[in-house]
């Protein structure tokens, strides 16, 4: 049977995941690999109710305790009722946000500690890590510019002031230097078709090297 | 200033904890003591709706850690937004399930490991403990007759098997053994003039202890 594996695609809003998540569904679809695509905070049907809850706008009130629980709470949904089973079933999950995004603004946006958001995020996933983190990293003020060019309303995490996601760029980084066997960083400041040429050679790459490809 | 302090009304379904809640606020009402009447999960507009997410019978597949996430996550909410600052403002806050049910459900009930129940609790709470946690101990089938005879429709957690209802029971009385400075078993048993009398004189004395009374 085939082997499954989880990529993920993370970074500041506006970095370009969504839009490279779709050439990476369209590159493996074309080469007949079974690929399921799906997202954090959400995933399943109650990760969908707990993004209503964590992304509302309308909740300022959210306490930074609160948020780390809720995505912790979605994603250990998450992994149990779709990427485990995916990944069983010989599948390519891709993921939009994961571990990468809760380390880079609970830790280094909102300040929890560290070992707190590990320790967390550790309980949510029992062991299991994703095979390939794909970082995709850009200028906050480029990224701000490309989100509310989208021209549709921002979530709660996207209203988050510029210095907070200068903070955030620094923390995905510094994840991507301490763990190089999992993390890639794209310079996604670059034409899109650069950035998506740079992330499926890296895409293609891991499937050759678990023998997927 | 007056002071301030959290009491805490747990155990099985059934046992009494929403009627015995009614008689400690006439109680204090009639006595002028500001109090606070809370529950859980919920007590704040975000924890109403993690409620929902949790509570939602038509949702089976939410797994077990997901669960216990999501009881934490409207926990630390509950507890910045509103216990903490009630009691900074001097008054009696009554809250309807609380840590206690936790470790009883989700380590005696679902089986998690009592330290990782424990440090998830721990990280929600910063901390923080009830004054007193009054346990209303009964027997979960004379419990669940009475929630029966209550004639609403039962919640996903209401939906729970005499087994685990049993262990849970055992759960809230060990708890309560281990620490008896903060914990009180009352025998929910005996009819409710009885219990609520008892109860009473326990609250009473916590707050001539506490000063308060
Ligand atoms: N490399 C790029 N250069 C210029 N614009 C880009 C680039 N990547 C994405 N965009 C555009 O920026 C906007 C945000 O991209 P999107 O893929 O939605 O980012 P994200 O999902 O990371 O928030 C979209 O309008 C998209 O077309
Ligand atoms: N000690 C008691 N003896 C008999 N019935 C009781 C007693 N305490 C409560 N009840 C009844 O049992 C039902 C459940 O009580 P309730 O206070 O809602 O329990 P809980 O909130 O713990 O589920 C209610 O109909 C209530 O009137
Ligand atoms: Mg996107
Ligand atoms: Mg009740």
């Amino acid at each position: 049977m085939a082997k499954g594996c989880l990529i993920v695609c993370d970074g500041n809003n506006g970095a370009g995941k969504s839009s490279v998540i779709r050439a990476i569904e369209e590159f493996l679809t074309a080469r007949n690999h079974p690929v399921v695509i799906t997202r954090e905070p959400g995933g399943t049907r109650i990760g969908e109710k707990i993004r209503e809850v964590v992304l509302d706008p309308e909740t300022p009130e959210l306490c930074d305790t609160t948020e780390l629980l809720l995505f912790a709470a979605a994603r250990a949904q998450h992994l149990k009722e779709k990427i485990i089973p995916a990944i069983a079933a010989g599948k390519v999950v891709v993921c939009d946000r994961f571990t990468p995004a809760t380390v880079a603004f609970q830790h280094y946006g909102r300040g929890i500690a560290l070992d707190l958001v590990r320790s967390i995020n550790g309980f949510a996933l029992e062991g299991f890590a994703p095979d390939l983190n794909i970082i995709l990293d850009v200028d906050p003020e480029i990224g701000m510019k490309r989100v509310a060019s989208r021209g549709q309303g921002l979530d709660r995490m996207e209203r988050q002031k510029l210095e907070f996601l200068s903070r955030a760029r620094d923390g995905f980084l510094r994840q991507a230097e301490e763990a190089p066997d999992t993390f890639v960083v794209i310079d996604a400041s670059e034409p899109f078709d650069v950035v998506s040429g740079n992330v499926l050679a890296v895409v293609a790459n891991l499937l050759t090297e678990k023998g997927i490809g």
